[in-house]
């Protein structure tokens, strides 16, 4: 993983074919990846189609590389598998409910990482799309998942045609806590902030935006607290109607 | 990542140290993993005190690694820092809900897969503990965690002082879905199942538990209804508590 140092998220990819010997060998390697009981709680939706492409695109915002990308990968908690197996096997499943969620989304998350970190060391870009889970229930009938199975994360993937400068991230410091959480005091704050704010392109969106300040971007236009409390709703609906929630 | 293959949970570890410099510098490394926004929504708990993981062990059943690891580390889902630092930049956060703590949760996770996969590549052994989750109002309390921070994740980690037998895996047709979810006939289980449970370890681990078929092992010993209904209540709770669900 020598790559890990030069990493950025790729948005626009090349003509260049990503093939399904490639794709599948990579997804196959990812099964290593540690899984709750060794049940392998999720499945992955390949999409290659325009057409749906073009039908996912609205429930990502219409990001362009949803449709550039070559491929499109959903990440889904699946515990739909484990319990028609269960109930091929006279045994009776009981994952209904919100932990057996949260275990499947823990295997999904986890894996598509690993996905990620293996493609990425072959040369291929990625670009994870949180928006997911902003409005789960559009992806659940594009992709027919039923009962049990939740879309959790989406990569679009292909063969990088653009080279990004790499975003910044805060000091190591700010991220570890010894032994218990170490509370962050103003002083703290601003020391593990003041470099970000500093950036060029930092201080470049917070003009652009008209704001005062890098934060004021991040809660008033990127994540907003009533945009906040309607996709929580809409991710709750989805839980319950997938069966992860009474 | 070429030990991706060979890879497996290790949960006994040597006397050799782990120093704080390799872990650090390990967890730096994995900060280059996506993140919604750039805006690192978590933390990292390290456990290094004997003390400390005694407190610990309990919530994660008293498996055994929890007090022999040099090193346990709790990966918090952590809405928290950047809160702090939008009030103290004139800025108002809406981060008390839901969505929220999915977005924090999957970096959380994301992080703690690419931190795995690069400590395996050195040699280091982890194990994670789906625990985190079953009871975490115990973790928080231990750990200090305050409001907007939740513990998602817990890995034990070491120099390794076994080579344990790896684990079989689902074929990687039984993961994928070209389009549309297809979905499981009992003849597809039957395929996608048959290899799991004709495997020596698999079978002994049958008998040895007087149950009939692996699935049986599964839903009446290791992951039962009942405990996942009442686990999914403490979570749900330790959620409410920690100001992530009204």
């Amino acid at each position: 993983m020598k790559t890990i140092s030069t990493r950025k998220s790729i948005r626009k990819y090349s003509k260049q074919e990503l093939s399904d010997e490639t794709l599948k060998r990579l997804l196959s390697e990812a099964e290593r990846t540690p899984t709750m009981g060794n049940l392998q709680l999720y499945s992955v939706v390949i999409t290659r189609k325009d057409e749906m492409k073009k039908k996912l695109a609205p429930s990502h915002f219409n990001q362009p590389m949803v449709e550039d990308a070559p491929v499109v990968l959903t990440f889904c908690a699946d515990f739909r598998r484990t319990t028609l197996w269960a109930k091929e096997r006279k045994a009776t499943p009981g994952y209904d409910n919100f932990l057996s969620f949260m275990n499947a989304a823990t295997d999904a998350l986890l894996y598509c990482q690993t996905f990620t970190n293996l493609a990425e060391e072959e040369g291929i870009g990625t670009c994870f799309l949180g928006t997911t889970i902003y409005n789960p229930k559009a992806i659940i009938d594009t992709l027919q998942l039923p009962r049990l199975v939740m879309p959790i994360a989406t990569l679009t993937i292909g063969w990088p045609d653009e080279n990004p400068k790499q975003t910044d991230r805060l000091p190591i410091e700010s991220i570890l806590h010894n032994e218990t959480y170490n509370d962050y005091t103003p002083h703290l704050i601003n020391t593990f902030y003041t470099h970000k704010e500093s950036i060029e392109e930092n201080k470049h969106f917070v003009e652009l935006n008209h704001k005062e300040t890098l934060a004021q971007v991040v809660t008033d236009i990127r994540y907003k607290k009533n945009d906040n409390e309607i996709m929580s709703a809409n991710l709750i609906d989805a839980l319950k109607q997938q069966g992860f929630l009474d």
